[in-house]
């Protein structure tokens, strides 16, 4: 592997990596609430784009990197979804002991 | 350009994209406390290797992708250390108050 492969798969590392500490800090605080739907939305929708790709043109790095930051990236958004619908039901409730 | 490429291009273009909703909501709500620190550090240190490895390999859309993600990443990396040095300043305060 020349230096620019190696640089190229520790920076790939580095940046799926990266969503670990926010996976790890969402699933044990809850604290969704700074959480942007449209991010976790979108990019989670962009790595399945990825994974595809990286079915496409064969290639294992991109296609294991991009299956790991899914799992990380889906858990996210799973969170912040559940987040909504409790804060929803939430309003739905105090709405109802308005009544 | 073939279908792979096209495709290829779709995906970094979404997975950049989706960091705007979440830059967007950092700097109006300046809600960071579910936001990690670890995550924005590590990724926007990984987002200085894509770079770099953009410019050793000559690509022009790896470059430019990583670029625009780097501003994103790294706006949210400043609001979050921002949040962090407010609240430990606020907690010194508390402490000061109770001398």
């Amino acid at each position: 592997m020349d230096f620019d492969n190696l640089l190229g798969f520790i920076a790939a590392t580095i940046t799926t990596a990266a969503f670990i500490p926010q996976t790890y800090r969402s699933i044990t605080t809850r604290d969704l609430s700074g959480i942007s739907l449209g991010m976790y939305a979108t990019f989670t929708f962009g790595i399945i784009l990825w994974i595809i790709y990286g079915i496409l043109i064969g290639s294992g790095p991109i296609l294991v990197a991009n299956i790991i930051t899914f799992v990380l990236s889906a858990t996210i958004l799973y969170l912040k979804i559940q987040h909504l619908m409790a804060h929803r039901q939430g309003d739905q409730n105090k709405a109802n002991h308005h009544e």
